[in-house]
């Protein structure tokens, strides 16, 4: 979505280049860019607001196993906005060094969560033994280094080309309908043209019928949500934030519910208003 | 919740003896059930089902990491019906082989999520290396079976108290926040006294304002909610289900709202009313 701009600019991730974070980063950004590799997402949100990199991408929401309420913690605790974002299938590769083919592998290692979701195809092949790993991506830079033909990795694609690895067989997974969204974050909010989506944190009197009150600012409106979750606030029992993502214009029907939403709210924050991703476009959930 | 009830009776968990789900087990329903352990959730829904267990354990939230959204497709696919729930405190703890000490260790295993959890233990000892494992109780299985004082793993005390290996330390995580919520299922509801927390499932017409609407049944009775979310339907882009968690007696207000909900929803499915849990008794989202 931002590809043009995107060029040569510094984008972090958590984790290693040729990581599903990096394809994600590519698939937003284009492919010029220069990957800020960090430890952990702390790390990661660290660096964009320091400005050691323009951009950031984070995972927020996976289609099998939900949101990351942490990086939802960490956007409202770091005040970065979100200015992208993009819906990345989760695709896992076969991977092995070259000349290696499937009938000769005997194990092949990946992040657990990876191996986790490649069931079927282990049962398939009794003579492969998972091995378990740190990373993905870690796990083909392993293989080339000791170019072991009995080898092989779970990984995205895009580490079998960074590391001159071969592709043995693409779509392992168990389940197709995995999908990772991940957000662009910058320092501040930058003016998108044709941004259709916003996302909102709410804090709402702790009264019932709060929540219906706050839903009929958009709805009065036309307003369509695309996304609604609560989240209980750290050290904080009792009490909840709530977040949105709204559809439409910005500088239309959702500004306005905006302005009157505020009145309504014990806190409101705009975290972002963007274009959203291809995937999610036909996504609506009501309001 | 269930304790008295619970004594003797088979429940399935995913995962190990000695797993934070047979932690969460005994504190639902008592130390003396019959753990019947599955290798994936959906072997564990099946058991259920099938009536090969009694009671399944699923984790469905942990406060970091979010709702695990697979597990929320399953309990609507399998018609299984929540009995109860509990909230566990993950307490990571450093456990080894009797004899062994803290400055002697060379290697500690654990599943990565794990490892990731205790990251300022690993800085705090350079001379330890954190080595990635299938699971949490296993690693503690595997340094008993070797008795090897240089190895540690990251566990739950109860897998250190069912292999006799000793706690090191407690507490190792990172953040002491760290909560996660289990749902107590059943092939068949219960009637269950003192029922105060409603589990339900909402499918409304795709135009703007349902989901405000569909509140307002609970509002207008002054029925607070504990919990909401979106969930994308799988295999029907742009069609969304909510779940949410309502409080109240199901038989007062609630089932009065549930009554009149019907109406403005397209599909509306209450997936058990049971006793909340310790922790989240103080936990209210406004309606």
């Amino acid at each position: 979505v931002e590809t043009a701009a995107g060029s040569g600019r510094r984008v972090a991730i958590q984790g290693e280049r040729g990581s599903f974070s990096h394809s994600a980063a590519q698939r937003a950004l284009g492919p010029e860019l220069e990957v800020v590799c960090e430890p952990s997402f702390d790390a990661l949100f660290a660096t964009v607001s320091e400005g050691r990199a323009e951009r950031g991408l984070v995972p927020i929401e996976n289609s099998l196993t939900g949101s990351l309420h942490e990086n939802y913690d960490r956007l409202r605790a770091s005040g970065l906005a979100i200015v992208g974002e993009t819906h990345l299938r989760v695709r896992q590769c076969l991977i092995a060094a070259p000349g290696a083919s499937l009938a000769g592998l005997r194990r092949v290692a990946s992040h657990p969560v990876a191996l986790a979701q490649c069931r079927s195809f282990f049962a398939a092949h009794p003579g492969i033994e998972p091995v378990v790993a740190y990373d993905t991506a870690g796990s083909v830079r392993e293989l080339m280094r000791t170019r072991d033909v009995a080898a092989g990795a779970i990984a995205a694609r895009l580490a079998a080309e960074l590391y001159g690895a071969a592709v043995l067989r693409e779509g392992l997974e168990d389940d197709p309908e995995n999908y990772t969204r991940f957000l662009v974050l910058a320092r501040e909010a930058v003016p998108t043209p044709g941004a259709d989506k916003t996302t909102l944190l709410l804090r709402l009197p702790h009264v019932p019928g709060s929540l219906h009150r706050a839903l009929g600012a958009f709805a009065e409106r036309g307003v369509d949500l695309a996304k609604i979750e609560s989240r209980p606030l750290r050290g904080r029992p009792g009490e909840y934030v709530f977040y949105l993502d709204v559809l439409g214009d910005p500088a239309g029907a959702v500004g306005a519910a905006l302005a009157e939403l505020r009145a309504r709210c014990d806190e409101l924050r705009v975290l972002g208003s963007y274009r959203s991703g291809p995937r999610s476009q036909a996504g609506r959930a009501g309001s």
